[in-house]
């Protein structure tokens, strides 16, 4: 494989999470990675519209491009990642596709899918390889909530919830305005869509979705969307920016049991049925009054058990990637499977300002 | 005021826990009551088509009446207590009202709003009291829910979610039928959102609902319950019996802080905001990568706080019901709140069927 140079345009946050993953390592996925992470591939420059993310750039070891143009201008420059602010993202990735440029594009992609068939039809015009990093593919919660899905641990399940929670509210730049992208679906809910996307096979057939506007008035600061898919499975993604207590990440209901996840680590437990044979309910008295149906199980017929251990490598993103630029694989993160996603936000959107239920695919 | 006698038709669990209740004490509520429980009413006397309840009774004290025409006949009960299955509500509460008894109902009191409107002309028509027993309208849980909402403890409450989860499916018994009225919509739906109506005011304006059938084809085992109240509040009333690691009972959350209760025992917390100027979040590298809207806070803005205490005493009930009768006081559980309760079961009924959102009031 040839060697591979890379441009950042946007070296904000995540901007900057890209350059230290490629060419310092780091903790990453919650692993520690030494050095820089792949043979052939390396972050040369970037440009940011801040005079103090230039700096930042030379002080590390980058090249600051004096405009957008010389960047894309480079010949040296193979692959742009576009990470500003959403509502920029569909021009930059035009101009980068233009100038002939491989691109990763941060999410969301784009505002809309009617700005992201423009970007997918400059892709395939210019011949380049267009991705949309979609790191959270590569979480081990995630991985593991699939693991369990896909393998049956909890039997068929029937019902999976998806949170992600904090406190507060949405950031003061420009995720909090409507022109630039901003609001927790684009934000989060392009991430945990996705993943629902991605591990239930099958149409999503509704969606009835709700935002919440507590600390913003502007965009909404979280949600609550809940797909049904065709075989029945209902789904709830939400995000909340004022919950100061947080309910668990994943809550997998399955005939036989249950799974939970209380954050980001895959940490929590499962509980599954070892004798379905002794299901009789004694009536008991709780704090609650006498109660046949909640009386709770004993170790008779359940029993806890570890989550499944699942193994991931966020750099795998950029090693499929570049696999992908030579013809070896095909996109680990289709534009397919990106386009989906983000009509499923739209239908969401529809539910939510309208209060309807959404028919989808 | 002069003493009531009290008969029950239908010695089942709950026909029981009133016996128990009036005429031994025992533990209700998470409490312990010794003896007899009201100076001025007692058990007299019971009817149950199963003999080894009637032999129960006989062995508890009680008279067993040898039919239920002898039991409606005697002129010592001036009370009747129904507690059978739930499609012999409306019978066996007319022949009561008929036979000139004061009348209390298990709930869910009847199958539905054309049902119970019935059941309430009779009672106009005989002039006799008649209500429902409500009874988790007593529970701390719920009282310290509703001390939360109404003392605005966490700010102005914008979300509410109750759950009450077990794993043991329905009973095996005629609640599993929906010819005797089974499903968990109206076994404990009637009570969970009872008490949405009973806490926050104001219409409900529209609902959203879906129905689980996990265990069970011909009734619902669960049901998730989005009412959207007129103040905006959402509360979400939700039953699973499939649920073997359950998710906390109330989780409540208001634009200053969380509360969240375990379970029927008000064991729990709440986190609230201390200094709202300190908001600036700092993007933080956790296991899921980069984050700055879910950084957690610390304790420089928020404090963590024991919940409110409230008390309760399930025999006011009883005492409210004779000082009804001796025209003292109205109704704790007013015939017009029973009805509401059953039109928004009907209405979380449709929206479940249809599969759209339901405007309510």
């Amino acid at each position: 494989m040839r060697n591979y140079n890379l441009a950042i345009v946007g070296l904000g946050g995540m901007g900057n999470w890209h350059r230290e993953l490629i060419n310092e390592g780091g903790w990453f996925g919650g692993k520690k990675f030494e050095g820089k992470s792949f043979e052939n591939l390396s972050v040369l420059g970037s440009y940011d519209i801040d005079q103090s993310r230039q700096k930042f750039a030379t002080e590390h070891g980058i090249k600051a491009y004096a405009s957008l143009e010389a960047l894309l201008g480079d010949p040296a420059v193979d692959i742009v990642l576009t990470s500003v602010p959403n509502d920029l993202h569909k021009p930059m990735v035009l101009k980068a596709l233009a100038a002939g440029k491989h691109v990763v594009c941060e999410k969301p992609v784009a505002l809309n899918s009617g700005e992201l068939r423009e970007m997918i039809d400059a892709s395939k015009k210019a011949g380049k390889v267009f991705t949309v990093h979609q790191n959270r593919r590569w979480d081990e919660d995630y991985l593991t909530a699939k693991k369990i899905y896909d393998e049956k641990i909890l039997g068929d399940v029937f019902r999976i919830e998806s949170r992600v929670h904090g406190s507060r509210g949405i950031p003061g730049d420009w995720r909090g305005l409507p022109e630039h992208g901003g609001g927790m679906l684009l934000d989060w809910g392009v991430h945990i869509l996705d993943q629902a996307l991605q591990m239930i096979p099958g149409k999503v057939k509704k969606v009835h979705a709700t935002f919440t506007y507590v600390t913003n008035e502007l965009v909404d600061d979280g949600f609550y969307a809940e797909l049904t898919f065709e075989n029945g499975l209902v789904y709830l993604a939400e995000v909340g920016t004022s919950n100061f207590v947080n309910l668990p990440r994943w809550y997998i209901l399955g005939r036989d049991g249950t799974a939970l996840m209380e954050n980001f680590k895959p940490t929590g437990k499962i509980v599954r049925v070892t004798d379905w044979s002794k299901n009789d309910a004694v009536p008991i008295r709780t704090a609650a009054g006498l109660t046949k149906t909640m009386a709770p199980r004993t170790d008779e017929t359940i029993k806890e058990e570890a989550l499944p251990a699942v193994k991931s490598d966020i750099r795998d993103f950029y090693r499929n990637f570049l696999k992908t630029i030579e013809g070896k694989e095909n996109l680990a993160v289709s534009l397919d499977s990106v386009l989906r996603n983000m009509l499923l936000m739209e239908a969401i959107l529809k539910s939510a300002k309208t209060g309807e239920v959404v028919a989808f695919e």
